[in-house]
């Protein structure tokens, strides 16, 4: 972890940005990449790609572009993509759920450990392959499975409280699935994820796009 | 809809952000706000929030702030909030099913009208308040129930297939949360929900402090 120090300060959009090329290479396996090529296909202008690359360590070559492998693993860094994570997830119903059993969280060393609810109908009957447990289990388990990241997906009126125990229980994130709200003290990181932000993202698009009468893709 | 007229510009990172500041004012209620107030709960320099809000035709005042219902109408307007929408899902497993009946999607007008699978055995029974319609329904559907909205909630191998159908339906915009990159013509909106870039952004964040040692949250 040591070469992460440095990256602290990235403004939010840059590390937004860097996630977008991050997943971009991920997905488009080759040995150079330029600017225009992924500005392009990613809907960033050339030099803004340019200056957040030029936050990195690894530096491009004029006319050729960027090793991809070097881009990849700086990256990765950057993300603590190596770094591994216990996950509890709070809240059985569809969403915590369906992120129980998400796939894709293992390429990225994060093991979801513990599905928790307070319904005493569903503690104990699995969802996928998670047995549930009570949310009364919750301090003793998150210590037992050394837990780093606690997901919230109960209903709103729940979020506060359900942090509040994550939080006594010594998690260092939370990521809040919940649509409310929630304060959690500042050692504790917290990341709020809103669907409905992507729907306004849509909703933006297609009332520009209403009156405008034009084809052109708002970037999303 | 006519106003939404000169709001097609917005650069990315300023629309992100103007939906940050509509979510904490939807949250707060209050009469008048500052740009270092909100600002401040979020993370946001106040120069940065003052010039983002430079955009909207309402301008605040110095020294008392912005009127919280101006603004509100405006970034209402922004993200097409009155606009109605149909949302039909495709893909009706646990994450399809969260988010065919997630109660979030009301408020902003939105409505979910159908969900389809390709699975037979899921045709025909109902998930939440849902009856399953098989894929091949699609075209179909998506003109009689005028669907403008495809999410689509497959596993990543057949999302692009989805795509394409919901595409030769008619469909304006798709929001894909499955992990795979699709693509679509010009003219369809394409908003990705990627779920694992949460989770590499509280990576980052612990990664950081890991050795920072100090208790600065990162803003997610």
């Amino acid at each position: 972890m040591e070469k992460t120090r440095g990256y602290g300060s990235l403004p939010k959009a840059t590390l937004g940005r860097l996630h977008m090329y991050y997943r971009y290479l991920s997905l488009h396996q080759r040995d150079f990449v330029s600017s225009e090529e992924m500005g392009g296909a990613l809907g960033v202008l050339p030099e803004q790609v340019r200056k957040d690359l030029s936050y990195l360590r690894y530096k491009g070559k004029p006319r050729v572009g960027y090793r991809v492998s070097e881009l990849r693993k700086e990256l990765e860094e950057i993300f603590g993509v190596e770094l591994e994570l216990n996950m509890a997830i709070v809240g059985a119903g569809r969403l915590g759920g369906a992120i129980a059993n998400y796939e894709g969280f293992e390429r990225y060393r994060t093991r979801v450990v513990a599905l928790f609810d307070k319904d005493p109908a569903k503690v104990g009957t699995y969802v996928g392959k998670f047995r549930v447990r009570s949310v009364d289990e919750l301090p003793e388990a998150v210590r037992e499975l050394q837990v780093d990241v606690g997901a919230i997906c109960v209903p709103p009126d729940a979020a506060q409280e359900v942090a509040d125990r994550l939080v006594e229980s010594g998690v260092k994130a939370i990521w809040n699935f919940s649509p409310s709200q929630i304060k959690v003290p500042p050692e504790v990181i917290l990341r709020d994820e809103d669907i409905t932000r992507g729907l306004l993202m849509i909703k933006h698009s297609i009332a520009v796009r209403s009156f405008r009468g034009d084809d052109r893709t708002p970037e999303l």
